[in-house]
């Protein structure tokens, strides 16, 4: 490691440069990491198509400061370019890393192992990175064992971060800030087409859904979209598999009524409706003794839709199905987004965080909010992946059901109760 | 006048004072104007048809204090039990009015003259009454000339708030608090069914709208409403206008197209818009010339439905048919707002207030926003007749679109160009 | 219970029913219930001092509905006149109460039991009532056991809702509508001295934060005060300590420092810290051990405040004394709460409403969030003793820090380190 | 014009491309742009001083398209190579432009005349560009008289976009994303040393105001900071006027004390106190007869400090002083910001927008707003000089009031009353 002695060192990068504004992220972590650097070779993409190359001494005040800023410049993309591979670091204790252990991005890695790069394997941020035999994977903090391989430092470390290309990608448009002041239908219009993208070349979604989404009157709409096929996982809280069922039992969500009007009483509604489900044993008992008869965890049960739903600590009961060992709902979370290729998140900031933090850049997420804040927020945790709507989620899904189920297009041919 | 002296006063008050609120109200006044109530008389309403009655002496700690509470309770639906006439001053000075000026609420107002309660007409709030031959009239304070007959103080005066009532009121349902997590689908039903009544029932309808209607995709489905004559007057700014011909000359708004896309140079578009207009020299004669075909300002045009644009201090261009001078233009909102029974605001607060300010307590405000902090706003101005909607406007004037339109019903057969 | 049968029952109810707009909400509560009322006896309180007292004959249109209005008239204060005994059943499955059980208000409870008024004890909402020899208990739906003596139905249940009076009330002032337009500095000077009556009354006080408060640069005034004995009991999620310790360790807070600006590779700081705290064991052991020096989590073990932090789906790491068992966690959270007088919310709408879940209604919580739909919705949750101030919660930290702690007062003379 | 027949086009530019994300915009605007890029020559800066070049080949697909991706690269920083003059053609209408008139930006403008380059004068953006002898001047639309030389097409016009330099700028640490969850302490510091370091350079400090900074408790503040010299301008409307006299005559703001109570009848305290201002004929008048004694309007009236107050079509009175007439209003807006460099606006977006579309790009705003979207919209108006911090108005002031006057500095030694 006699790199790490220099207070400088050259980096090299390629791809879209400037398109993708990496270069000017490159430059700016430079120089706000008290360094400076000198570009040694810039060769431009003549046309949109060509990829651009850069390669460039950085000069750090001193050794810590450079290493951050190499260890920054390696996650926007950049490697050393010494061609020395990845540090290998056993853990010394369980659950914990070394100390200046890799922390991931949700970017695709590559680790220089005996000469070879290869690819890490289950990418997620905020992760450490295990060498095993010929293979790498990301790994949580809490699943380190004592004696892994942990990758440290900074060299022997490729990331290629997703690109938004942009004349190819249907998701430009949304690029622009996030807004309400947006004609919401031309993005729905794009989301279905994606939808139908992602079913047709045999892609898996999933949806991660509040009870707003119940609250605002979607349950039919949402209920409909998984009955055609639209979603292959449903990951929630308690929360909305309760009003859920609240509104299929008593026709009411937090005990107000469809035509919007509060009803006496009924904000007990939710405790009677757990009651019931509790009573039964759970939420697939209670559609099999047709206690159960609508709604959108009954969709999910009657085709075969995978649920995970996560405690919180609001949550009243819970649902016997709620799982309130959070350890144990994050690994079921991650383990049902596998293969996932569209992640939609209807009015939830903590399950859609959550998600965030588990899924690679290249699954895009669509974030449905109305408050403006929420999309930004999930927006900013380093999902560039993430697309914004900020609209009335109720209305969005009806929009969202006039064009996929409204027409008489289901995807899959699900037999039918 | 001699009552004033006397730190006591005897108020009645009758009508649905509990199920109003405001027998609650009115002990609260009193409480927190340091002053103390005795309830004299009080019978209860039986039933829900019956009215209450009470009959309560109120004393204050000092003159000015037990002024200030009478003076609420004035407003609030008492009256001074004396039975004196209302004072009446002469104003001395030209736009000012007496100190101790009685100022208006919005809600219906009765003035003691002459041994007779004579109605106030021009209903509308922070205004003077001047009594003229047997008649009172609400005037604004720049309105009000040397010599006019202005009533002050508090006694002779009798206001009869706009009561809600509990059962029969269709929009009971939205009464409960403004929030984002509501079913705006039911909402819009129930509105539909008021537009309806009110155009049935050869009532007139006024819609109050910001560009934010244009920016998500509204223009065709207002424009629509419009051309089915479900809108007797538009009351807007300039911004509306401008990007509505945006829109309709080159199809985008603030520069983004209705795909979403942001459109290079679009920004520009609204420069462009304006100058088309003013070069013929006003929306009428674009109409007329066949330069402009198609919008929100064309259907107005097209179908003799009046518009009013007032100015501000953000405003490009502007439009020939924009009023910038306010005065003028707060005179042809309040002229044109006569005889409205049901206001529609879109996505404006500025306008919205605005309005809010010239109506009387019994025309029904419905306030349609994103914002939550906007529709709380309009309806807090002491404008208990306002529903909010917290929901995306383009997509609300779909759904209101689908249920008065989208169905083959056009309420007045107007001449279709 | 041959009542059941009879589509008429006489309710009673007393106290401030006016001034606590009880007498409104039952009314429109019988109309809403399509029933009708008929006031038998009505005696007004005279003055402001004076309890009122309302007896009246329900109608219902069938049984059904005639019992839902009862019930919901019973958690508004009002009591069956029958004068019978509550209700006991016993439960017969583990978690489960039977159908009909009585679902709890957060308000002060008493059951008729054996002829006698008893007072339930640990009160909280949506919870059941268990019998056990002559105290009565709220438990949750998951902790009921077979044959335990479940209350149901309504008779002989009289709640007591918690009434705000309205001069003594130091509340009263925010008691307006929730807005960004109010002059926060009054309201923290209330705040600030309710805290010192809270503590020189040896009341405890809990505080329920969000990671925001370290965002916003309120570490520094929270501990503080923790330090000057104005918290007893701290209860967060994992987010909040994390981003503490990342402040201890590398000042900086999600990345950004305390100047505000992005550093470079600071997004991963965060799991740097957990990686530090979870190598030495926990948080004790990195205060024991000098690891860990300053911040809101160091003020509260060198204070020996207690502190729970509860697990969410969204937390990385988590730290070792994070509760990823949430049954765990919300009765920690409860025990936890026990005693507590006040209780602040800063900035988190989660844990804020799984506290106000378990607090009973006369325990006084006082909302922060620069988000005013939050504060509304954590004041909507029949959560009535709540006060909501809109603001920034870092500022909001430095003004109380300035009157509870700039000044020389330190309530408990705790030792330090 | 022969260069128009052409498909193609050469543009140059030059400066820091990278750094400023020109490049990438620019490529971005061409593909968007349905046209192509042939990159001719291009030389990146070798270390973050030096200045980029680029000389591109642009193919559009027809005329009026490439005519559309060329205008929009000059406003970006390009410029054709031709090196032909500006197109001029005189404006044959009164207040409108031919059709082809180049619609400026903020940015700083030059114009090929004459074979020379002439720098715009009196910036702004959304104007016409008028020739007159060798100067060129910003004009609005309708101020354009007939026979104006009006600047058209896009061959001689550069624009020097206003470039935010890396590790300079001050102010780099708040162009993150806008959010709440910031330390607005840090943010306050550096706009206090700002207004110092405008202030100490001669410069001028204009400040926007809306009504909430006398809601949330800022008068005071705000009132100090005028008496110490920190603001040269003052831009408002009616409302801030009125609740600002409210304040000092009743000692409400919207009805609303210090501490935060509602006061009974002080709803029309507002209406009183325009009455107040009206009777003695104006603020000025109001002042100097002592009636007028404390407050944000007094100070200003009291240091000669100008104020524009520009109507709106809410306004109550309006005060003597408020421009109805929207048209002068804003000529006197523009004229008061002549030369001023640095712009506060607090919680108002109206007028933040009005003034943001009258100022060349060089000119700071800062907008503060407790509402994410304001901030948003005012820095999205092609503003890039502008800085947002969501934040609490009023405790915003007391730590600007804190960090400027509770030290001792006093700018400017204006005398006191």
């Amino acid at each position: 490691m006699e790199s790490r002695e220099r207070l400088t060192e050259v980096v090299e990068a390629e791809g879209h440069l400037i398109d993708s504004q990496l270069l000017n992220v490159i430059f700016d972590t430079v120089i706000k990491g008290s360094s400076s650097f000198e570009v040694l070779r810039f060769k431009i993409g003549r046309t949109n198509e060509e990829p651009s190359f850069i390669s460039m001494r950085i000069t750090g005040p001193d050794e810590p400061r450079l290493q951050r800023v190499l260890e920054e410049l390696v996650t926007l993309g950049c490697r050393i370019a010494s061609g020395h591979n990845a540090q290998v670091v056993q853990a010394d204790k369980e659950g914990c890393a070394p100390s200046d252990f890799y922390s991931t991005t949700n970017d695709r890695t590559f680790v220089r192992h005996r000469g070879r790069w290869i690819e890490v394997e289950q990418q997620r941020m905020d992760s450490v990175i295990v060498i095993e035999g010929n293979r790498a994977f990301c790994r949580k903090l809490r699943d380190v064992r004592m004696g892994d391989a942990v990758v440290c430092g900074v060299e022997g470390i490729r990331v290629a971060p997703e690109f938004r290309e942009r004349d190819r990608l249907g998701f430009a448009f949304m690029s622009n800030e996030i807004s309400s002041e947006r004609r919401v239908e031309a993005g729905v219009a794009r989301i279905a087409e994606m939808m139908r993208d992602v079913k047709q070349s045999g892609g898996r979604i999933a949806v991660v859904a509040g009870p707003v989404v119940i609250h605002t009157g979607g349950a039919t709409y949402f209920g409909d979209l998984i009955s055609a096929g639209y979603v292959d996982v449903l990951l929630a809280g308690n929360a909305l598999a309760v009003h859920d069922i609240e509104n299929a039992l008593f026709g009411t969500s937090l005990g107000v009524d469809e035509t919007g009007k509060a009803i006496e009483g009924g904000h007990r509604h939710h405790m009677r409706a757990i009651n019931v489900i509790r009573r039964v044993g759970g939420l697939r008992q209670a559609v099999e003794e047709g206690v159960l008869k609508a709604g959108v965890m009954y969709e999910c049960i009657r085709h075969g839709v995978e649920f995970v739903l996560a405690g919180s600590i609001r949550d009243d009961g819970p649902l016997p199905e709620t799982m309130m060992d959070l350890v144990e709902a994050q690994d079921r979370y991650a383990a049902a987004l596998d293969g996932v290729r569209l992640v939609l998140v209807l009015s939830t900031m903590l399950h859609g965080i959550g998600v965030g933090n588990m899924l690679p850049s290249w699954v895009r997420m669509v974030c449905v909010d109305i408050n403006p804040a929420v999309v930004t927020k999930l927006a900013d945790r380093g999902s560039s992946q993430t697309i914004g709507v900020v609209t009335d989620v109720g209305l969005f899904l009806h929009q969202l059901h006039r064009r996929l189920v409204g027409q008489t297009d289901v995807i899959n041919q699900r037999q039918r109760g």
